[in-house]
């Protein structure tokens, strides 16, 4: 006999069983109809690209991590590592196809090659949201509401998205007459919840004086609501201009829609992308804190300016997939569930499989999930199947009952049993079992 | 101002406009449905695996085909080209976690680095369903119901599922003493449907006489009626045996379901590819029948005995999605929907975003997929917009409206307006909407 083959998968990649795909499914199904109610639209877009193209003409810091290769034919040819790259390419390809402001959301898997620690692979899925074209405080606040309402859709009804504005901090950094350190300091404030203050001032004073890093440190603290916050951020950054009217309006749009208690002017987000350029967002579950941001973004003023010429302002958040439903199974609020079956028609007669099949199909037609047992096995193997799949009713028929009609169903939760009714009857009941 | 870069794509691959993907997501999400509606259940594998493990030691045929490279760990790693050798892989590796039979549906891309034809793509979409662990005349009906109720699930009607026995084939073989060719008979006769039958004798007397092909000719003909075709395929393979009664019982489930006019027994369905063992399917559009066959498969009597001495017999089927949306395109049954929104708030006042933001939940809140307008630009360009993208309904509120607090509303397709309504009255006309 030949060597079996070793059926291992990659390390950072993996193979999804029932229960975690079930789970999975349902979350992006939710997701994806909130983001239609916002009348947001799918695309997608191919997985392998030239590198050119996804990595510029230099390519940069992501290349080490990038899944890179010469095809069949000769082409330097990459495997997408966000949906955003992408998503610039398609708006400058398809321009005339897509009418502005555009609306979009994206999930798919995206590949990386970084170090595997816990919770982190090297296959993983993104689910982007974004507006192009548009550049306004109501576009802005739909993102911050979009946030919420994905996490309100799952049942994660504690969190809060923190936001602030980039332009606001580029104008205290620049009043410090330290903008041209602007990257590295992002860098450094957005890690103030991983390594705390003294940390985060010591690294700043690597970059300035001891007192622009007190002066930075208190900026990027909030004040009591969101109001005082402002005012003081306001003051820091020497007075009132469009980017602080900007937020004023959205306050005024938070308070009109009643959603206060969900949304938090928070100074320390920043984000550390450096494309960044108006109002940045993170989502902060809180029964979990210690997990991190499940859902960050912010506005952008040029998304596709490695294509085209035309300036294509946007702003969207992205939801990180994987930590989501890793979030959620620590709350133990991730279904586990193992069958998508309501009722399972067991063999008892070897003759009535044609019988079964016809049954099965009155109950899928009304709606409910059904499958016969393909084999006339002991009851007991076909039981231990329906308990091993948690499927919750049993269709019992032998040759007694074919002859008079009847089925018999059992509740396999309790063990209730409805002997002897008609099919209809079955149907009848079975039609309200709640899903 | 630096050299952009041409958003180019790869050949083969694609982008996915709003109008396509809307539709294939629907489509999708039918199939989906039929299939949960039978039991199965959605698994996912990695995209990337081990060169080996896809390809088995050696590698075959469809080693020029494949995406294959080192990673940056000098790992041998090649795309998947299909969903069958992926789920073999999976079974062996999960197989304590999995219960039989194992009923599963798995759509997602794979990809072949093929010379690209008409309706030929290198990243495509495969949606497989299959049973794995028993082997009943019960399981290969339930695929055949399958194949028919998915094309029914999408309003496809007017199919005929064409089935035979790979089993019943071999033993005329057998009985002709040509069984060391079958595999190139099996090919040619797969040909029969585009090359015509003088062109099928040709090519067979490559192999063997002249009578043999003539009576393999005779043999691949359907006669009138699913038993005289089998009465006659039974005489050429030699007499009954469990083949023949196989297909027999499976007659009488096709009896009892009253489904005879979806499934017709024809010999000249072999399907090309040599694991098949017993039944095998195609799916052929009645309207369409150029395309060739949109759903096929077959049973093979043992999945994963290149990772596994563990026999896993199965049956399944996997529909061609890119052709059958290619079809339904043709037959003018596609979607073209741009967009998903229901209800477009018009932004007629800028003071008034936070209310129309506002609204735009209640809206939501009752299932009605409604966007605001995200700037005060002239009223043209808006109504523009919500035509561009198909918007069925407008909501249209001012200073005056909003402190009466009342909305009009106006249905864009045919111009009809509700003015000076309440909100209330508002979203209970657009609740009966028919989306």
């Amino acid at each position: 006999m030949a060597n079996k083959i070793e059926p291992k998968i990659l390390k950072g990649f993996r193979d999804f069983l029932p229960s975690k795909e079930i789970e999975r499914k349902r979350i992006i199904g939710i997701l994806e109809k909130n983001f239609e109610s916002f009348g947001y639209v799918p695309i997608d877009t191919p997985v392998l690209e030239y590198t050119e193209v996804l990595l510029g003409k230099g390519g940069g810091e992501t290349d080490k991590q990038v899944y890179r290769f010469e095809d069949n034919g000769g082409r330097d040819v990459s495997m997408r590592f966000d949906l955003t790259v992408p998503f610039a390419r398609y708006m400058a390809k398809n321009r005339n196809d897509l009418h502005l402001p555009f609306k979009r959301y994206h999930i798919n898997k995206v590949w990386r090659g970084e170090n595997t620690q816990r919770g982190r692979y090297r296959e993983f899925m993104q689910c982007d949201f974004d507006i192009v074209g548009i550049d306004s405080a109501s576009a802005d606040f739909e993102i911050l509401m979009m946030m919420r309402d994905s996490m309100k859709a799952i049942e994660v009804n504690d969190v809060t998205v923190r936001f602030s504005h980039r332009g606001v901090f580029n104008r205290l950094l620049g009043r410090l007459r330290i903008s041209e350190s602007s990257v590295e300091i992002l860098r450094i404030v957005d890690k103030l919840g991983k390594i705390g203050e003294e940390e985060v001032i010591s690294l700043l004073k690597g970059l300035t004086t001891e007192e622009n890093a007190r002066e930075i440190l208190d900026f990027i603290k909030p004040a009591d609501s969101n109001e005082t916050t402002l005012d003081k951020m306001e003051k820091a950054a020497g007075g009132a201009d469009e980017d602080t009217e900007r937020l004023r309006t959205i306050f005024g749009y938070i308070e009109e829609c009643g959603m206060e208690d969900f949304f938090k002017l928070d100074p320390s987000i920043t984000r550390g992308l450096d494309y960044y350029t108006g109002i940045v967002y993170e989502t902060f579950l809180n029964e979990l804190p210690g997990i991190g941001s499940v859902c960050s973004g912010g506005r952008y003023n040029n998304l596709a300016s490695l294509y085209t010429k035309e300036e294509l302002p946007g702003v969207g958040a992205a939801i990180g997939l994987d930590r989501l439903l890793a979030a959620l199974e620590e709350l133990g609020r991730a279904s586990e569930k193992q069958s998508v079956t309501d009722l399972l028609i067991l063999a008892q007669d070897d003759k009535l499989f044609g019988h079964y099949h016809n049954l099965s199909r009155r109950f899928r037609e009304a709606g409910i999930n059904c499958e016969v047992y393909h084999a006339k096995k002991k009851i007991n193997t076909q039981f231990k199947y329906a308990e091993a799949k948690s499927i919750p009713f049993a269709l019992i028929c032998g040759a007694d009952e074919f002859a008079s009609g009847t089925v018999n169903i059992r509740d396999l939760r309790n063990r209730e049993s409805w002997d002897g009714i008609t099919v209809n009857d079955a149907v009848t009941r079975l039609s309200g079992f709640n899903k």
